[in-house]
C-alpha cells in the first residue's frame, strides 16, 4: 500500500511506537519499574508517572518555545480547538461580542462559531482568496472596535496553504485583540511555529499528525490569556482540563516532539518532502495536461499536493485509487448517496465542479521517490 | 513495590498490553498491516481501523448489555460525566429546572452541578447516611414534580459502598425522570452492571479502572434519552463527541471489557478479592483494636477497604507506607500546607477527624495473600 493521506492522520515514528511499548511494559502489575500509577497520586507509583507527563510537557514546550506551563494537554485538536474558543468565552473576560473567522477552517473551529453565533455572538467569516490564503487586508477589514477574538488556522487541511498568522498576529496586538490558531496541520511540518513570535495567545497542535498517536493533542494559552475549564472535575492541567492523564499518549506525543524538534533543528525532512511532493506534482501535470494545482503559487506545506482534474469524480477517484492500493482523499465526501462539498475548494470561489473533481494527495513518513511513477500511472 | 490503591488507577492486564503493543507495531509505515489510518477516511487503511473501534464498541456493548450503537466512547470518565450532564442538560430537551444528586459523588459529577447551579438550575443535595450508602427513601423525598434528572454513583470510589442503583432506577422510570449513574468504580468489579435492568439513561465507565488505559472511557447513552454533544467539530461518535478516535485506547479498552466480561461470568476474582480484603480487614483489626471500617455492615465493592485510625493523620500514613514500599491513598490530601478534607467522609457525618486520620486500601490484580501479612506489620 501507498499511503498518501498524512493530511488525514499519519502512522506511528518507529522511536514513538518503541517508547510507548516500553511504557507499556512499565505498565504490569509485576514490571520492574512501576509507572502506571496515577499521576495525581502522592506515593512512588503516582509521582514516576507525574514526571513522564512533565518531561513530555517539557518536549512540546520546547517545539513551541514556550513555557511548559503554557501547555493544557487534552484529547486532541478538535478538543484543543473547542477547549480554547469556548473556554475563551466562558471566561467571561471577552472585551466585545464580536468574533472573527475564516471561512475554510477545520469542522472543529467552524461548529464551535455556528454554536457561538446561535448564542448571541457576532461573528464575521472571512473567505481566503481563489489561491487559498486568508489576506492580512480581509482580516483587517473584518475587524471592528468590539472585535474580542480572532481565529485563523496556521495551514489549511485540504489545499495546504500557509497563512500570514505572524502578519495577522503583529496586527491583532497593536490593537489588543485576542488571537486563536489552529495549527494542527502547521506545526511539526514548517519550521518555527512559535505562539510567541507570532503573537498568539491560543495555539491548537495535535500528536497524530505528527508521527504520534491519536486521541491526543495540547493546546498552547499564553500565560494570563483569559480560560475557563470545559472538563470538570480535576485540577489536573492546572484545572483547565480535569481527568486522570492518557500518560501512553502523552509519553508519545513528547516522543514525537523531540523527533520533530530535531527534524525543525536539521531542516531536513520538510525540504525532502517538498521535493518529493514538486516531483509528484510534475509527473500528475505531464499526465493530465488540464490538472490544475490549487495554492502553487502560495507557500505551502512541504508535503500537500491538492489537484482538480476537471470532468473527474474525487470520489470515486478516492475509491479506484484505493483498489489499486494507493490511499488518497477527495475534496468531497460521498455520505450515503448525498454529496457534500468541500467546504474549503468552495470558500475559494472555485465551484461545485471543483470541489467534486479535487483530490488531495498528502506525503510523509514512509512515502518514498520510488513509489512516484507508480502513483502518476494509476 | 505492593499497590493497594487500584481505586485510584490499575496497572494494565497482560493481556491489555499485549493487544496494545499489537496494535503499535501496526501502526508503522512499514507495517504489514496497516492499521494506523484515520476511521473516517474511506481507504483501506482507514475503514481497518474503524472496524477496530467498531469491534470495541461492541466488546463493551456487551459488557453492559446495550446495543452498540448506545456507546459514546469518551477520554475518561470525568468526560463522561460532564458529557452526560451538560450534555442533558444542552440539548434543550429537560422536563424541568430541578436536579438531583448526592453529595458524596466524583467531583466531576460534583463541579458539574456547581456550575448548573450557578446558571440558575435548581440543585437538591443527598446526604448518605453514616455508612455511604444514599437511600432510596432520601431521592424519594428530594424529587419534586419539575424534577428533570438525578445522578448517582453506582458505587463510591473512597469508602467502595454499593448503590441501590436499581431501586431508585425503578423509582425513577416510574415518574418519568432521567437518572444518570457514574459507575466508574463499580464496572468490572461487580457482576451485572447493566444499565437496561437499572433503568439508567446514562452511564459513565472508565477503562484504567478495569486494567484498561489511562484516557480513555464511555457514556452509555440510552436510545433517544436528550442529548447534545459538546466536543463540536465531527461526526465521530455519531456527532455526540467529535475528534478523530484514540484508536490505541479503544483497542486496549475492548480488550479489558473482554476479559471484565469472563470475570463476570465466572465471577471468580470478585470472590477472590473480598476474601483478600476481608482477611486485610482481620489482620488490620488485630494489630489496631479502635480501627473503624468505614461500609462495614454494607454492600462493599470487594477490594475496597476504607478505615479510620482514631489519632494518626491519613497523609502522613500514606508517606510513611509509601517509603516502606506500600501504595494506599488518604481520605485526605495535604495540599501545600492547607488539608483538605475528603467530602466522602465528612459527607458521611463523620467529622474532620474522622476524614483527617482515614486510610483507603483498594485492592486488585497482582495483590495476593502473601503480601497481607506484610502490609499489617507496617
Amino acid at each position: 500500500m501507498i499511503y498518501l493521506d498524512h493530511n488525514a492522520t499519519t502512522p506511528l515514528h518507529p522511536r514513538v511506537a518503541e517508547a510507548m511499548k516500553k511504557f507499556l511494559d512499565q505498565n504490569l502489575s509485576d514490571s520492574n519499574k512501576q509507572d502506571f500509577g496515577n499521576p495525581s497520586s502522592i506515593h512512588g507509583s503516582g509521582r514516576s508517572a507525574r514526571s513522564l507527563v512533565e518531561d513530555a510537557r517539557e518536549n512540546l514546550a520546547k517545539c513551541l518555545s514556550v513555557h511548559p506551563t503554557e501547555i493544557v494537554f487534552t484529547s486532541g485538536g478538535t478538543e484543543a480547538n473547542n477547549l480554547a474558543l469556548f473556554g475563551a468565552v466562558a471566561s467571561g473576560k471577552l472585551s466585545g461580542r464580536h468574533l472573527v473567522v475564516s471561512s475554510f477552517e477545520h469542522p472543529s473551529v467552524l461548529e464551535v462559531f455556528h454554536k457561538l453565533e446561535n448564542e448571541n455572538w457576532e461573528v464575521t467569516w472571512i473567505l481566503p482568496n481563489s489561491d487559498g490564503i486568508v489576506e492580512v487586508e480581509a482580516v483587517e477589514k473584518a475587524l471592528r472596535p468590539d472585535t474580542a477574538l480572532v481565529s485563523l488556522m496556521a495551514a489549511n487541511n485540504e489545499v495546504g496553504t500557509v497563512q500570514p498568522i505572524q502578519k495577522v498576529g503583529q496586527l491583532l496586538k497593536s490593537r489588543g485583540t485576542l488571537f486563536h490558531c489552529d495549527a494542527v496541520q502547521a506545526f511539526g511540518k514548517i519550521p518555527e511555529v512559535f505562539p510567541k513570535v507570532w503573537n498568539v495567545d491560543y495555539m491548537t497542535v495535535s500528536a497524530h499528525k505528527i508521527n504520534g498517536p491519536k486521541g491526543m493533542g495540547a493546546l498552547y494559552l499564553r500565560k494570563g490569556a483569559p480560560m475557563a475549564g470545559l472538563n470538570l472535575g480535576g485540577s489536573q492541567e492546572r484545572s483547565f482540563r480535569g481527568g486522570t492523564e492518557n500518560i501512553l499518549g502523552i509519553v508519545g506525543f513528547g516522543k514525537a516532539c523531540e523527533i520533530a524538534l530535531k527534524i525543525q533543528d536539521s531542516r531536513i525532512e520538510g525540504k525532502d518532502l517538498a521535493q518529493l511532493r514538486d516531483e509528484l506534482q510534475k509527473l500528475l501535470k505531464e499526465k493530465i495536461p488540464d490538472l490544475i494545482v490549487n495554492g502553487e503559487n502560495v507557500s505551502r506545506l512541504p508535503g500537500t499536493l491538492h489537484v482538480t482534474m476537471p470532468h473527474s469524480r474525487g470520489d470515486l477517484m478516492v475509491m479506484s485509487l484505493d483498489m489499486q492500493g494507493i490511499a488518497v482523499s477527495a475534496g468531497s465526501a460521498c455520505a450515503s448517496g448525498s454529496v457534500k462539498y468541500s467546504h474549503v475548494v468552495l470558500s475559494m470561489g472555485k465551484g461545485k465542479d471543483a470541489a467534486a473533481s479535487s483530490l488531495r494527495f498528502s506525503l510523509g513518513l514512509g512515502n518514498s521517490r520510488s513509489q512516484l511513477p507508480l502513483i502518476a500511472e494509476k
